[in-house]
């Protein structure tokens, strides 16, 4: 018994006790389902540190493709090596870790069964880099059954002249990750010609983008945090007249959460570029907690630190979303 | 028991009864098409407070992708919640709801045989918005059947130079639907970098409009209601030569009707954005009615109020179609 | 107008008002089925006489290829007449019909929307009769979906040498079926050279064959009527330990209803050769109805009467499963 | 920490905690398959009580196919109920539960992520009972990955004039399962024309009935408890002469061990008919467990006691493979 | 060095000999392969002059079809000859030879088995010339097969405008030619509107590009020789805040080669267009080897020099990389 005292929430919380009334309530929203498609967003549930809370924090590592090698790990060397990752998503009990075909690939087989996988299907790069972007698709779901990935991840730029080849890419490869029995996750970052760079985290814009990947049938929605300004002249009258609360960043959090069928889709959000204050991720997480948000997914603030700090750091956040600290 | 025993055969019998001869008239129209797809048109017309009637009043709930979220839903912000749009055509009596594959995958299961389906297949932001706009292929007819719809609904911009585009999906996927026992019901809406804003419910444009879904093999089609602008110089010429009577709503819908095989396809029309005067609304009602249209799809009149108006206002537009008030 | 002005809104909004709790409690059985097969379900459940009791009665007719055209027909002329089965299923308020392709095919379009059909895919005559059958396949999944039916229906014979033939056959079918939307509906009859005549219908051999289907994937079961005989060695030390009570016809169909799934699937019974004495059938479907059966499925004893007979007949016979007569 | 305390082992060990050295090296054996198959074996290893431990008790419930409804389940008639099996298996802390297509599908969804499943995809019945059996293909690859499956398993009657037909089945199924990251296990009972009834749990027939499903691709070997019997001459000689030990069971179970690739394979095996005398089963499993078995698939000495005693049962067996008592 | 001097040169370079520990070290780096593919690219590292040291140097020939026949082979016309470049490589002891289809067909049979082939499945020309190219799929993954080839070449150009169309043509050409067991080589070559000149062989550019290569699952990439100057701002600051060293080729190499998941993939390096000074291309060929780099792939410098010349100064940089030369 003295052993597991001493073990660490990750050991004790994994698994079949992780099975919580939280956990089916959020099943439950998917009736269109296959048993399959909600056995593996209950993996996804049932993992890590937060295993049963119904909160996810993801580790996602595609920042090499879309920023290059340097710009992303040159900070923190190790992070070149896909074993550091998976290593890090496991040792930090993080529900899953998301990453495209090559680092999924040179590590899984190593840490099969450890840690549940999302296969980013596809990806961009910066050496183009063009106004209304469209991501490359660079994976299958045959990838991810291979792979024994739980999920796929795919990207979408609402906004971009492009937006069009990209929902119709995901609707084929989610109709054919469903009939497999895999989850979707869809990142859902506004960009393109006609949105201004403030546009892109504006709270009608994060809301709307929010609602388009649920609407394109995603299981679990990744958008970036919004700010309280409003991009379409026409979003805001609706805004005003209703009077939208959207003052305070859990406040906009909750208008996304309601915005993605009223809360009955998981919606997490992006952490961004690495920050000098942790204290500002650890509001941010309070926030999206305060909203009734379903967690963050963390990808450069985790991995361009030292291991021992980000382990803190992650563990700092967790705590948060489990209500074990203020 | 007492209940049971002085209801009505038709009542115990529940279906049936809608099959009138002027269903069986209107499905007489469509003899090219399997007796699926009769089944499916009849289901339409069987179903609701209009069963029976030949005429159809259908939810339609796409306005939070095509608008954003906020615009659509927060006048009345029960309406972020998927399940309350199922539940107002069903109180209502609606014909039909017809949806996205999002709002569908998220009730259907729980709603499941209580009123029929039409899953819309493509769909537009306005996060990019341009002049010559192509809705993005958002599910299948795979979808479709999974859902247990009994028709899939498609989009089309005559007037824009993405027309081809769209006309060419639609092909594609009426041949698959029709061949799985699926009906077609196309909304037909011209707007394009060389139609006015006036023209694009001009009569002549409208009717146009109607026509070309008509051709491309609908057996539902839904336009804007028309003025009698007209837009092109050649067919000015034609309405002035023949004298065709427009000037009345009535007339104008009479003319449209026309332009659909001689009003052997179903015309419903759209009811556009909320508006402040309910009088209004059933005046257009009483026009389409007289002029021999099919009924009315009503979505943002219905979801932007609070539901006991909404289902007031639905009942009052049914009992016009009913001919039960004038 | 006066007929209608009087009709409880149930009537106007015919279908709806079937969806009874009794119907979405066994909807809920079949949590592994898309919303379009429980769509079907719900359709075969909400139409007819019994609609949304939760009981159902289905006209077959597939005697025709069974026993030949004057076996079955030359009895009551009419029933050459595909039109004639139709006709009698829509009048007497059944919740479906039953037929092989032709029948099916001959009069699909004119009835369209009218009752819900289910295909018979598969089918075998006594041309060439063996001791150990297996019926041809005769229909698709696509063909069902042409002709607008809920279901498809497929015959296995348990304890048949080509009893594997027919389940792998019934496999695929129903895999495609239901990937379609469809449900699956299994005449589950044991035949074959090692049964003993009195043992096809022998309580242990009528259980073992329900359960069978239901393993297979079949949402709605048909077996026939069981005696108290039974048939195998092994299985009579089962039911004697176990003291299970099989002595009554109401007891047995119990026993049945328990052997599939303990009662989660629909399990309904064949009425068998015309029968000379009306009472002897009643008495059938009373002990159906005690024992927790879902109804019956009535061929011979309906269209080898005269028409009003025919009606009469089972309209008693609903009334005893609506509970209106004892 | 009191909680943990108290909390049954199937808590604790669940999950990542479970992910030991021993199942690192038992997946080492499986070099050649995919990241997806490996996380599939793993899932099987680091579920329930055994977790981590590298041995395995899997509850199969195929008996009412096999044997029929009554001789299965009248006995403990909750039995009936697909969930009161998906329960027994949760609630024991089994590693797996193994079932047709059927008993899956009727509760899948409802404990969607709770245990891992087996889609058991061929089946036989006893009404057609040859002398070289042939079982029939009752599921598909597609529906192990939509039911959420870990594994597909599948049985093979080495000695049957049917086994060709068998093992290529299984070599179709095996290969389609394993390109989609699914486990394979085989069922692999010795039966025919040629073997006498002894002959089928001889030592030499269950050494080589195991040999040949590892030589198939199994991944997860279930073969019966072998006696010192020898069934065939030629390998009497070679028994013989290289004094292999086959004296005591445990030894037996050592020799079909090392007869699946040196130990390199999981082998496990059946229960059996249940049985009066527990002691003789904890018997059985400490030869398993001191023979270097896997672990045992135990489905009527579970599933034919009341729920209480069936759950005391499972315990002290799987307390026996764990080592926690002797 | 004693024994491999003492060695006959058959046995250093050919087959089983040269599975050397360093050999399989490499291929434990591609856990998720199967053995087919693992197979193969031991091929690579098994044969000639090189084999078993880890080290590769690839004859590729694929000028003709880039730069036209003239400026490939007029300054060495037995060049024109496909069997010269075969002959070239088996000579010289090339790890293997790599060519579009036509090459390979004119001479694969007369040389089966002497040499591992690569089938470049894409090829580019300079009759046309854009600023953002897309080289045409000129070869299939059957071909590959049909020609008895061990790997398919690909080139993609990040940076152009058209790199999405080659990645989503590698991913699919890719995912089938493991799944064939064939090892992917994938030539990446920074091209594009948005590149200035000097900005193709850029330190942060070429780094960037072979991390895309392996994300998109490359076994083997190649680059192009990495200069000192950074082109992208962003990068710039990652470099300069890192300090990552990038003064010397070998450090420059280094750090490509740790882009590549920290060298846990081939990188191996262009030789580039025919240079007056063979010392300058050993001096690079020092400094891959010093920087960890895998080894090179030389053309031009092969093939436009007299067959005898080539062959020595083939023999010096494979001394160079094999340690038995400074």
């Amino acid at each position: 018994m003295a052993v597991l005292d001493t073990m660490p929430a990750v050991v004790r919380r994994a698994g079949t006790g992780a099975m919580t009334d939280r956990v089916r309530e959020i099943l439950s929203w998917y009736e269109s389902d296959s048993p399959g498609t909600k056995t593996n967003i209950a993996r996804l549930l049932a993992h890590g540190y937060l295993a049963g809370t119904g909160k996810l924090v993801i580790l996602p590592v595609d920042q090499g493709f879309e920023h290059g090698p340097a710009r992303s790990f040159a900070v923190n060397p190790p992070g070149y090596d896909p074993n550091y990752h998976f290593e890090m998503a496991i040792e930090a009990g993080c529900n899953a870790y998301a990453a495209p075909l090559g680092f999924l690939e040179a590590a899984a087989a190593r840490h099969a069964g450890e840690v549940p996988l999302i296969l980013k299907l596809n990806n961009h790069d910066l050496l183009y880099d063009e106004k209304d972007p469209i991501s490359a698709v660079t994976g299958s779901v045959r990838d991810a059954l291979r792979l024994g990935c739980v999920a796929i991840g795919f990207t979408i730029y609402p906004g971009s002249a492009g937006a069009r080849t990209m929902y119709e890419q995901l609707r084929a490869l989610a109709e054919e990750a469903k009939s497999h029995g895999l989850a979707v996750v869809v990142w859902s970052y506004a960009r393109g010609s006609q949105l201004s760079k403030e546009g892109e985290t504006a709270i009608d814009v994060v809301a709307y983008a929010a609602h388009i990947a649920a609407q394109l049938g995603a299981h679990v929605i990744k958008v970036k945090l919004p700010t309280a300004h409003i991009e379409q002249a026409e979003a805001q009258k609706a805004y005003t007249k209703a009077a939208v609360p959207i003052n305070t960043l859990a406040e906009r959090v909750r208008h996304v959460v309601q915005s993605t069928f009223n809360g009955r889709r998981i919606v997490i959000f992006s952490g961004g570029a690495l920050k000098a204050d942790d204290e500002a991720v650890y509001d941010e997480a309070r926030a999206i907690r305060d909203g009734g948000g379903f967690g963050s997914i963390i990808g450069r603030n985790s991995f361009q630190r030292p291991r021992e700090r980000a382990l803190g750091f992650l563990s700092t956040i967790m705590k948060i979303y489990a209500g074990e600290t203020t």
